[in-house]
């Protein structure tokens, strides 16, 4: 494919102009990422970050290793789920003390949707979006089946309208800023004031937007947030999650998993359980040590960022690649579904395509990382702290190559994991 | 406290003597003990084993720096909750296909209390130890509570009589087979066989047991296990927790938490839960990958290991040290609490003293690491794979000689974690 390699001049000047000026640049030393490679799937797994194999031999040698059992006092261990929980909460725009890293997105969702149900005893409905991701649509069912409530499922778009005649009997809404097939952006703030007019509370996944753009929940009086560590956070596979409650609810915060950790005093082990006061009554289990400082490591990456300028790259990078597509890969039958509007596009730009999952994989083999989503989209995630425009281009001229040569298997098996 | 340094000779001389016959003695090399510590706290957290730091190197660089999302395929990370789970299970007792890594204990112990519950439905009692680690109290009181069920608080003791006359009521007896304070060991096979003719579940929380001794789920017909990876496993701290649930009873499990990854097919992000086949509907989340492949990395230290070895010394430490209490140690206040009878003692020696707090901060400080339990329990956990008699002997003298000098403080401050 050697013809892939001559770029269209105007595309290329481009890129190395707004890569050149762009004041992020240096941060992508701050990553390992693999010569050779476009990596742009983020949004799916963050690369790995320079800081985490030092902090992990540290984990291991010295806290684990040397001082053994003692470290869970003097390495920090046993505060690290709320010493990580408010690194996170100032990437969200949370004060100290209301944000916890633990457990999975999904445990961390049941205990939202559970907790909030609780706070809204008198109110029969979860709302949630038919678009949400799976594991959000089953834990909101799960929650409704066990406590003999009902789910609706309302686009963000109809939502405002659905409440204000079922607000009312509305306990809470579960909804994602960024759709995670197609990127688009919604309002947590018209949504939230949305469910709040209603007397609703407002439970928000940021596992697509934490890290990515700039967020408020604290000035935005969201309720309750979750969302994982390993997308934009990059803190490695299966990264520990974390969850957002706000201050005011946490007096009454009625947890489904009591477990021993969220004890107000947990080394007296009591018979009963009395539960800590503040977010720490969230906590649930032990927690996984290696991959919880691994994320705290990770989260090094955004020192010193203002994720108002990770926000602007991140529209650059995307509007750039949109642009590409027009030029290059609109006329060989992709079709944008991001929103070209940038107050409705998130950190990525899916294109639909009919043989995206033979795309993605021949892409993969020539170096590009992007993802699909079944039956005929193909994401490209952006990462403003190491994501650059001559990527995109890079990718775009891959994607365009190889579909005008059709060099890749147009009905590949399904395989492979997607998160 | 030079005079520490010299043994009775009786005791020093036993100590080498069974040291040097000690078969399982060469597996001392498969961990990084750290120089000048007896580590007797590996029932809190076990030591680092030599297998981990390459394994999570590897991990690191090659599986997620260089392979990126292409590992949840190529490195097999999508099938570790179910590989890790068989390598658990064969030291279990379990056939592969019925145990799965992941979460933590406390998260596990939910699944299995909820799960124990909707198959046992119209059985309206949940029995459990009033002696039992806090978090399988609190838990089975969260369970109980949200599903309009009763907690009665039965010791191991006597439970075949409660069951005689309350049996038909309750649904599921939840059981250490190891008393965490004392190191008492109960029998499963009596337990579990009164909780089957009662018709109720067994479900056992092995934290205590799982590593430490020979067990054997499958042909006890256990219904439900968990256990933790951190303790006698060595998985690091906070490790991830398994669950064991009976092939008989896979079909109608009906988890709490159905995460995306118990799916049936977890690619399909689809609308509707269907649970996987399997012990796989017990998934939940994305799983932390690094904690679960250090966990990984951790149990290759039992390879070809005969867990019957391993509790015939694990016996020979224990009874050595109740031998070193009986000369050293009672003459100075200290009473054993765990039995003397093998067959009733776990993998641990637990001492009562009214300093204890105070002995196990100045036994650190002197190189010996054990733990206590509020108020005066002391307690000594060995592990056959590398504690020696001889540290034992070093302990019990140490344990002596500050005793005798006062050498501790009798009431120091309530601090720090216990696992």
């Amino acid at each position: 494919m050697t013809t892939a390699l001559t770029p269209p001049a105007a595309l290329h000047n481009e890129a190395v102009q707004l890569d050149t000026a762009d004041p992020l640049a240096p941060l992508r030393t701050r990553f390992l990422l693999p010569p050779d490679v476009v990596y742009l799937d983020g949004n799916s797994l963050g690369p790995l970050p320079a800081a985490v194999p030092p902090a992990l031999e540290d984990v291991l040698h010295r806290q684990w290793g040397t001082a053994l059992i003692g470290s869970w006092n003097t390495a920090g261990w046993w505060e690290a789920p709320l010493r990580v929980g408010d690194t996170i909460g100032a990437l969200i725009g949370a004060a100290p003390g209301q944000t916890i890293a633990g457990d999975s997105t999904s445990v961390q969702l049941f205990t939202a949707l559970d907790a909030a149900a609780t706070l809204r005893p008198d109110r029969p409905l979860l709302v949630t979006d038919p678009g949400h991701f799976p594991t959000d649509r089953y834990l909101t069912h799960a929650v409704a089946r066990r406590r003999g409530l009902q789910v609706h499922h309302v686009s963000p778009a109809d939502l405002p309208r659905f409440l204000a005649t079922e607000g009312h009997r509305t306990a809470v809404v579960s909804y994602a800023p960024v759709d995670f097939r197609t990127g688009e952006l919604y309002s947590m703030r018209a949504l939230t004031r949305a469910a709040h007019a209603a007397g609703a509370l407002a439970l928000w996944d940021l596992c697509h937007a934490a890290g990515a753009l700039p967020l408020d929940v604290d000035a935005l009086g969201v309720d309750l947030a979750v969302g994982c560590g390993y997308k934009f956070l990059s803190g490695g596979p299966g990264a520990p999650a974390f969850l957002y409650v706000a201050h005011r609810h946490h007096d009454r915060l009625d947890t489904p998993l009591p477990g021993w950790t969220g004890h107000a005093d947990p080394f007296a082990l009591a018979r009963h359980y009395t539960p800590a006061p503040g977010i720490a009554r969230a906590r649930i289990g032990t927690p996984p040590i290696l991959s919880l400082l691994a994320l705290e490591a990770a989260l090094t990456a955004f020192d010193g960022v203002d994720l108002n300028q990770v926000r602007a790259k991140s529209l650059s990078l995307t509007g750039f690649f949109l642009r590409c597509t027009d030029e290059l890969l609109t006329p060989l039958g992709f079709t944008p579904v991001t929103p070209a509007d940038p107050a409705r596009r998130g950190s990525q730009v899916t294109l639909r395509h009919p043989h995206a999952r033979g795309l993605a994989t021949a892409l993969a083999e020539h170096g590009v990382i992007a993802d699909m989503r079944a039956p005929d989209l193909l994401r490209f995630g952006v990462n403003a702290l190491y994501t650059s425009h001559q990527d995109l281009l890079t990718a775009a001229l891959a994607l365009r190559d190889l579909t005008r040569n059709a060099a890749y298997d147009p009905a590949p098996p399904a395989t492979g994991p997607v998160t």
